[in-house]
């Protein structure tokens, strides 16, 4: 088709072929999002921040997004997805530790008993994550968590949890990078537990996942090197983590970020001290019937998981943030939605 | 001139446009390369690796190379970049550290007895580097940087510090990544010393420069937020800590790794225990006409800086690790050379 002796044709082919970020733009963006604030605010600063001609204008290099991804990318409820993985470890790990049988937080996992669980709070929960992340190899620990995500459904949507992605946030995920920005995960979630994922269900390489980390160590086996992943955090990527972290493995502010909860607080609070435009955006789960609905904002219920206090909300109406509403702004929440 | 009405002209554009990498490989690759072994290896490697019928076929997202920086990618002699820089702000700041004059490793940088400076060891670099680089937010130590870069030359070549890369590893960079490649620094110097200058160098973006850390904390001042430089190391991503350093930034394994020194060591053996093709590279200096000659491989000085010990040189001939001549590989070795 391109010999054509008319030349017409190719002349076009090249020209869409050069104007295709343009023409992204133009068409109906963000399909899975109403015509509301929201939308409008992503639609307006992207236009801003990539008009040569704006006093706005940044160039493609600092073009940084980030992403909470627990709450914000996926569903969070009805509880973490990596502390979904960690119960199903520890139960698997456990013929050879007997002495969970008597031991909390592992006695309550191995008891099915969730209150009991969660009255072992934020330590009962790293004690969980080392014991079921640790002591085994980077690559071996790959591994197992590819195959815990290709053989468990969530609990309530019955889809493999790589499918429990919000759509409405991957297409933005897409827009910005047909827009020029580097797109980044910065997550509470482990590091390793989400790099497996990444690249499938947002197109997020390895590279540009930061998360929480526990420590590894080099050793020289029979078979070669290995890095072995030690019982001991080396780094939590989450409230005055998320700047420390952004700093840490990108180096660059973020002009945009999005989060849920107030472990996000400080990155967008790192993110608007920037100079020039930013936008700062909070998904806000008031959409029981679709998704979740949890706050405890706005009267709604207070739960264990993607705490969005009060105050939050307040900080938000202050200073610009945008609030995503689930229930009003997004006209599909999952693909597998009828 | 799209408009030509035979449209020959669009459609060769258009061809080219496609072909574009295709014409990169066709071209003289690596002029500043001689026609010896080493520049065949780098062919024949990246030949395989993209070859989709070639049994060592790799996927574009797999193609992950690192670099180590000093010595590697551009001169660490007569002393480290990251070393003069924190010799200058040492002198910069001693007014304001009166105890310095009694207290090693300052006493020897302000007396300017760099013999006295080599006794004090790693513990007295650590601390050079340490007093040198904290107790200031990550904002202000990056002006502090670009300043310095801008304002100093190497005392041999009496060119900024920026032009005295090797011009055959810049070449090497975007050759990689002209077939697909993911280029990034994996360097036993300070990642927050080295960022401010990468892209302009090498045209690796911040977030893909993997490097040594202090620890930094969030601060909410009156201004707003700020990350302060805490004099506190957080990791030292050198010899083991170079795997770790990739798992940790990079969460996959290289396929191609370029190093220079025994501190580079287990980044090469990490890379070489991946499945499936892999190169690894180490540059040898024993060109003092042109650059610098040390070792002590091959009988060459023993020096302070950039250690390649002979068991290192066995290690390669043993495992086929390609060492390069910058004497007899490299035509041309600075940009700035006549």
């Amino acid at each position: 088709m391109i010999n054509r002796t008319n030349g017409r044709w190719a002349v076009s082919a090249l020209a869409t072929l050069l104007l295709l970020p343009a023409l992204l733009v133009a068409q109906d963006v963000l399909p899975s999002w109403n015509n509301t604030a929201a939308k409008k605010a992503i639609v307006d600063f992207v236009a801003k921040v990539t008009d040569e001609n704006s006093p706005d204008f940044v160039p493609v290099a600092d073009r940084i997004a980030t992403f909470d991804n627990d709450g914000t990318l996926w569903t969070e409820h009805p509880m973490y997805t990596q502390m979904a993985f960690a119960i199903d470890r520890v139960k698997a790990l456990a013929p050879t530790h007997p002495e969970w049988k008597d031991q909390q937080p592992f006695k309550a996992v191995l008891d099915n008993d969730l209150q009991a669980l969660s009255f072992t709070g934020q330590k009962g929960l790293v004690d969980l994550v080392l014991a079921s992340h640790t002591d085994i190899t980077t690559t071996d620990f790959e591994a197992v968590v590819k195959e815990w995500f290709a053989t468990h459904r969530h609990p309530r949507f019955q889809q493999p949890y790589t499918q429990c992605t919000f759509k409405p946030m991957v297409e933005l995920l897409e827009y910005l990078r047909a827009n020029g920005f580097k797109t980044f995960i910065v997550s509470g979630g482990g590091i390793e537990f989400m790099r497996p994922i990444t690249l499938g269900c947002y197109g997020i390489p390895s590279d540009q996942v930061v998360g929480s980390t526990t420590k590894t160590k080099f050793e020289m086996k029979e078979g070669g090197p290995v890095l072995m992943r030690l019982p001991e955090i080396d780094f939590i990527d989450d409230h005055d983590g998320k700047p420390v972290g952004i700093n840490r493995f990108i180096g660059k502010r973020p002009i945009a970020s999005f989060g849920n909860s107030g472990g996000d607080r400080e990155m967008l609070e790192w993110t608007s001290a920037g100079e020039g435009l930013s936008l700062k955006m909070l998904v806000f789960h008031d959409d029981a019937k679709r998704e979740y609905a949890y706050g405890p904002a706005n009267g709604m219920p207070d739960t264990k998981f993607g705490n969005f206090p009060q105050d939050l909300m307040e900080e938000a109406e202050k200073k610009g943030w945008v609030v995503i509403s689930m229930k009003d702004d997004w006209k599909q929440i999952f693909t597998f939605e009828k």
